[in-house]
This record gives C-alpha cells, structure tokens and sequence, in this order.
C-alpha cells in the first residue's frame, strides 16, 4: 500500500479459497498468469489445489484456521459451496466475495426455492417437512410422485428420495434422518441447463452461454456449449441470472442449474462459484469461468465471454483414460486433477472444442470411447 | 513402471527444465492440466519458474546440480539456449529433448549459419574472423557495411556490432573481445518474420504460421500472428522449418528467426526451445507452443496449431503496466512473471486477440498506451 491507502500497481493480489479441490486448482492455475497468488483451506493434505497455492489442512469450519489463511490476502472467496457462512462471517477484516448470503441460499434448499420465487423465477412447487405430520401437507402442494431432499447438506444426488406414494414419503422422510426437508414436485424436463454469469465489484455482469448438461446417478457427466436453443431461451437464462447477481449483490462467478421443460426454464438450485457446468470455459470462451471469478472478486474489469467455436466436456469419474489416446483426439484437452483413482470420484475432464455440431459429435464419441468409468 | 517396463496409466511424467526464466513459468503452467510436474534449474532463488515446480539454485554447468535435477525425471528438457550442452551430455541415462546437437548448433553462430546454407535456406553471406588477419578476408565475403557477432554467447543484441569500414571491423572485433566471431552482411528486409515448428518423437510435425515481429534495441517488442504474408510465404516458411527439424532429428518446439526481403525468407537464428515470439499461440492458437513442447517431448501426439482469430503480444519491459488498465482492453490477456521491476527486464507480455486485423491494431494501440517500457 501507498499512504493514500491504494495498491501500488506492482502489488500482487493474494487470494485465499476457502476449499482446496479441482475448482480451487483450476482458480489457482488461472490466477498465475495474472500474477495473483491463491492459498487454500481443506480438510486433506493432498488437496488437488496444493499443486498451485500453499495449504492450510483444516476443516472448513475451523474459524483458526480460516483466520491464518485470510492473515493478509486481498480476499477471501471459496471454491465450495458447503462451505459454513459463519467461518466466512468471523473473518471481519478481509473483504469475502461473494458475500456469505449466497451461502445461506445456497446451503438451505427451502430458502433457495423461495428466493427463485421471490425473484419470478420458475421454481418447481415445494413445501418444507420440518416434522412427520408435514408430509402430507407438503404432498398436497407438490402432488405425487415428488422428491423428498433434506434442506442442507445434500449434493452429487445424496441426500434425496423420489417417493412414489404417502407412506412411502413418511418412510423416507425418517430414511433421510427426519431433519428438516423439503418436498418437490418432480419436473417432467426434457433436459438439464445450466448458466454462469458474473458480477463485478462496479456492478457490472456478464452471461456465458446456456451449456447442456447430463448427470448420471447424480454427478455431471458432460456439459455442451452453447445449449442448442431459441435466442428467446437464451434471453431467459440471462435475465435469470441477472436477477439473481443483483437481488445477491453478488461478486464472482455465480451458476444455476435449470430444467428445459418444453421451453421454459425452471431453476433447480444455484452454486455461489464456479462450476463443473463452465470448465469449457478455459478453452472455448475468451475468458475462462475461473480468470473471471478473480477478475471480479479482485475488483478488476469482467472479461470478454465471446465464444471460440463450440464445446463439449466429458467429466473423468474414477480414473484417468489414458493420455496419449486423449490427445490424440483433434482439438481434446485433458485436465488432470492430479488425485489419486478412486471409484466415482471426479479425477479430470477432457474438454473438446470443434468449428460445428457434427465435428464436436464425433470428437465426443472418441473421448466418451475412452472412458474407463467406474463412478 | 509395471513389470513390462512402460509407464503405468496413471503415472504422472516429470519434466527436468534446465532453465528456470519465464519460458519455464509458461512450460511449468501448461504442464500443470496435463498432469504433468515440472522443476527447475536455476542459478536465481527467484527464478520465475518457482512459482510452479520445484527449483535447484545453481548455475547451469553444474553438473551434479543438473543431475540432481535430472533424478527420476521422465525426461530433461531445456528454456534456454545457452545451456551447455555438455551439461546435458552428462546426464546419461535420462532422455533429453531436444538432443543436444541442436544445441551446439544454437550456440555457435558460424554451426547456424553452415546448417542453413547445408540445408539450402537463404542466409546472409558470412564468414567467421577468428584472428585479426581474418577480418579483411571476412568483408570481403559479406561487403560493407557489415555486422560483427561473437560466436557464442550472443542475447538481446549484446555481442554485436555494425561496422562501416574496415579499420571500425577492426576495432569492433577487439572489442567484442577478440573472440571467435563471424562478420554477417548486412541484409535489407522489410520485416522480420519467424516460425515455431514442433516434432514429436514419432517424427510427425506441426508448424504454427509465420509470426511478424518487431526489435527495439535487441528486445522483441510485439509479435503478430499470423504474419499478413502470401501463402506462398507461409509454405515457404514451414519448408524451411521441415527441413531443420528433420536434419536435427529434432524432439521438441523449434523457433527460427526469419527477415522478410522482398518475399524472399533469409534465416537469422534458431533457437532450439518454446520463444518469445510464440506466446501468442497460449490464447489464439488450439494448443499452445509449452503445451505443444511438452507433447513432444514426453512422447504424446502433437496438438491441432489452428489459430483462433489473429493476434498480437506485447512484451512489457522493465515494469508492468496497471493490471486492471490492461484487462479493459477488449480480448487483453496478461501475463506477469513475477518479476521484480527492472529497466530492460522482460517482466510480463499481453496477448491480445482479434476476429480481423483493424480490431487488432485498435486494441493493440490501447495496450501500447499503457506501456510504461524504460528498457
């Protein structure tokens, strides 16, 4: 700092993530060029991010902890959404973006719901189940069949139970510990969207593209970009997420996950970072998801998200497929996590760029060809 | 390794970088989604490098440095072109790339110019002064006026001089120390050009396009790719680079350096690893020339060169100009070092691209206006 308070333009930002998993390295990887060093708080020492930052090994609600990574950075931000509002909350002193709001929204599946609602965002219908006697009123409200989810905690499709019938929703309301939940009205959705967009410290936005996503057994398996849509749907993914960067006062990269139900979009949930539905980014976009979430958080410019032909990516679950065969494949980058194999667990992804929709096809099928999925 | 002596799947290659300057940063980068770890050597306990491998300090022919470093890596590999390739010769039983053949050729400016007239490329007429009676013989090969180098040991302009007659040829020979050295004629050309080309292990081969490039006082100052020459030029540039990469039996990136006189190409130097004059293929090009070495040299097939729109780098000399300044500028990619600001030093570059030419010159003007070069 000079005396007046500002940088120097010499400085270098620091920043400290919250989380030290894939999202993490990858912010980290993005932020070297730009001379921005990142350091990391997670549970494991082999946290993926440790390959480009330095590592505080503690659990994320270790107030301690959090404070001696926060000691100095410019800022603070998380790569995760689990993690609890309150440590970011006790780092008074350090500027934390986003602001933990988003964690409150983002960690309580009733307050999520209410505030798409709030917002006029398409929600599908839902009812808390704080005790057993609210199952039946709460299955008036969703109708049958519906999908129980405990309100905080859930994620990768744990957490959750599609019920079929009144019994069967008291069973499983029990079978998920009998914490409070909600119930949801199953979403008869031709496809799964999802859209990033970010906001600056100015107050300035940015919408990447609608991307296609497909889960299987709960984990992300590919996303496509840009979705194959109307321009009046892509419309409607961006004036969604506007709306939810400004009712947030968010700063960074926000996601929210949406369904296509024969054309209108209906939000699923929302992740206050980056995430997995944007790694094509860092080829395909003229601004990867994650330089932008440190452009933002950092109070730079937002950077361009024009488009470098479209994309396809392909989660790795449980181990690597073999390099040279991935590289191989025209325009295929392999992102390696640099984690140990492991049976349903994200190790990398491959991202394949291509100039039209049938070169990407088939470039896809050669990476999907060359999955060894355990997961 | 398994018993059959190939590399496990999941095995994760390790890169010895002899070297640690920026080159070693940006090979160290795109080492890092591949899974691939890379270390350094380095005479600097700063060594721009650091920030992502691990580093040995010492000079670079300390031998028993270099193989420490050498220690279990997958294969050595160097950033810079002056070092020793007996070095490297040393560290048998550790593959390194490219052999060090090209090496010794970089080395010695009379070996460079002798490999490109054995290979017909165009070359200024030259011939070495190793004594002072040689002098008068040498200008009477190249004519005057004439420019003197040492023979070793040249960087950046220095080792250099332009003399007008013979008794300055004289003079300037003492006093570039009265070492060997070649006397070069002077060669009119419009623009200096130059080429990277990689060859895999495998001998396949990929040229990026001819790149314009523009010197201030011996220091690349911008590069523009693809170089706005006829396609004529351009196959006549990738000749050029075929011809090198297959006499050298060459593993790796390979830059030449080219003046453009009248259409016609004359080879200046090579330099025998990724260069200044490629950094652009990180954000305009589908695989980046670090990328695209590191393919080689681990024995991976090489990645698509596709350009992705036009684009022009700006070197930043001495100090970087304002961080935020600079992610304004429409497409601006920066890239710092990490560096301590010094005049002359290179300290960081920005990539800026473009869908057309006048878009480029207008966002390269912007940056140009942020410069703030005391070198």
């Amino acid at each position: 700092m000079d005396h007046h308070g500002s940088p120097s333009p010499d400085a270098r930002p620091e920043v400290a993530v919250l989380g030290g998993g894939q999202l993490g390295r990858m912010l980290g990887i993005a932020g070297i060029p730009l001379g921005v060093t990142t350091r990391f708080l997670d549970p494991s020492p082999d946290a993926s991010a440790s390959a480009v930052g330095s590592l505080v090994v503690a659990r994320l609600d270790d107030v301690d902890a959090a404070r001696r990574l926060a000691q100095g950075a410019t800022v603070v931000t998380y790569e995760w959404e689990g993690v609890p509002a309150d440590t970011v909350r006790a780092l008074d002193g350090c500027a934390a973006h986003p602001d933990p709001r988003a964690l409150d929204v983002a960690q309580d599946r009733l307050a999520e719901k209410q505030t798409f609602a709030r917002l006029g965002i398409p929600v599908a219908p839902h009812a808390p189940i704080d005790t057993v006697d609210d199952v039946e009123a709460a299955l008036a409200v969703t109708g049958l069949p519906a999908i129980l989810k405990t309100r905080r905690g859930g994620y990768d499709g744990k957490g959750q139970a599609r019920v079929d019938d009144f019994d069967g929703a008291r069973a499983a309301w029990l079978d998920l510990g009998g914490v409070p939940a909600i119930a949801e009205g199953v979403v008869d959705f031709r496809r799964e969207l999802s859209i990033l967009a970010a906001r600056g410290t100015d107050g300035a936005t940015a919408c990447y593209p609608l991307v296609e996503n497909r889960h299987e057994r709960g984990i992300l398996r590919t996303s496509r970009a840009p979705a194959r849509v109307a321009e009046s749907q892509q419309d409607e993914g961006r004036s969604i997420a506007l709306r939810l960067l400004a009712d947030l006062e968010y700063v960074g990269v926000l996601a929210i996950e949406l369904f296509d139900c024969d054309g209108q979009l209906v939000a699923n949930e929302l992740a206050p970072r980056v995430h997995n539905s944007g790694h094509w980014t860092i080829e395909a976009a003229e601004t990867s998801q994650f330089e932008q979430h440190l452009r933002a958080i950092l109070g730079w410019p937002l950077g361009s998200v024009e488009l470098r032909g479209c994309a396809g990516m392909v989660n790795c679950i449980g181990r690597l497929p073999d390099r040279a065969a991935v590289l191989r494949v025209p325009n295929a980058h392999l992102h390696d996590y640099g984690k140990a194999p492991r049976p349903g667990r994200k190790v990398g992804h491959v991202t394949v760029v291509a100039p039209d929709d049938d070169t990407l096809e088939e470039r896809l099928a050669r990476v999907h060809a060359l999955q060894q999925d355990d997961g």
